[in-house]
């Protein structure tokens, strides 16, 4: 009886493992949909309170309500309603209520009719699990094209 | 004893939504595979028998017959074999037989050598599970560019 | 007692074809990361020893050191630090300790500052589980454009 018990606990974990996968998942790509819906509030609550965002070690967010300037700010909003992030795919590495996605996010804008990419990106987003919720905790995001951007996708495999 | 039954039953509730979650991914993904492939017939399984489909509420389909022509219609078989339909990411919500997944269509097109987008829309297709297999009975898709389609973002965030 | 020790024994080999799914994601996933990573070693890995690899039946690589080459060769070498691997999406089908996965790869490079598609293809992967992990056993990639390499999809839907 105990035998069984333990097997069920196991079980059980493993369950939890695969649905924390996919509320990831869901996490990273309910951010693409809230910045492309313009949608400032939505987004910033995918983020962790304390969280921190560096682009490119040229722009920073510090906090919910400062990332709300990645949707409100003049950069974002001239591609609206144009544009289509998409996110992905991720590598996910869960460490109890911790875990890494490294990946990929190009954003294309439509520009006269025409369909482009406007940037494309590598990206490591640092996620917790708090109050049962998983939340982004750290994002670094690295434009493609320049050498030193590699040891984020090296930090992965 | 009782107890264990439960947990067990719990657990196997859990690993059906896990499972029913691969099958909706599974069959947007085998939806791009079947256009792609020129199979009329394969793509029109995926849909219900009773389906809807609406794209940019200018083009509309009803029934699983009717929605082949989506691949065999002029505009398709002129970008065949040319054309990649990339789907995704989705943010899927499951309710026990019905699902919702909202996300995006990039669809490349190679002429003269060089591959471009020849449309990238926002999609919101609604799932149920009948004769226990995932089918699509009601699709939206919204060209990027539009004002009005960022609504079919922000019902999923 | 026997009847609930048997519900968890084929609750936990759903529970591993889930996980087995989630893996194969996670390989080909990272053979992105590692290729754009210039990771000649890290992608070796993800292949099996007796690999065979076949792209557009005009480039050939067979054994874990050949495949190499992927990342060392010239092509390669000259769009780095350039690329994406945009990997997917995938239809994803197990049977035991094989599986199948059938979709898309579409390569992005920038140049001039301005992102664009270098490549993209089909791509049927065919996988097996050894040594507990899964590890890519033949591949076949197909470049888009070509009437005959619809069968490739076909063969999935």
């Amino acid at each position: 009886m105990q035998d069984l018990n333990e097997v069920v606990a196991a079980l059980a974990r493993r369950v939890e493992e695969l649905e924390d996968e996919r509320a990831i998942r869901e996490v990273l790509c309910r951010y693409a949909l809230s910045v492309d819906g313009d949608n400032a509030e939505a987004m910033a609550q995918l983020y962790a309170e304390d969280c921190t965002i560096d682009i490119d070690s040229v722009a920073f967010f510090n906090g919910r309500d400062d990332a709300k300037r990645i949707v409100t700010g003049e950069a974002h909003q001239s591609i609206l309603p144009n544009c289509a992030h998409i996110m992905g795919p991720f590598s996910i590495v869960i460490d109890g209520k911790s875990a890494v996605a490294t990946g990929y996010a190009t954003i294309f804008v439509r520009k006269s009719g025409q369909v482009g990419v406007w940037r494309q990106a590598y990206g490591r987003w640092e996620l917790i699990k708090r109050d049962d919720r998983w939340q982004i905790l750290k994002r670094q995001s690295r434009t493609t094209g320049r050498p030193e951007s590699l040891a984020l996708l090296n930090a992965a495999v």
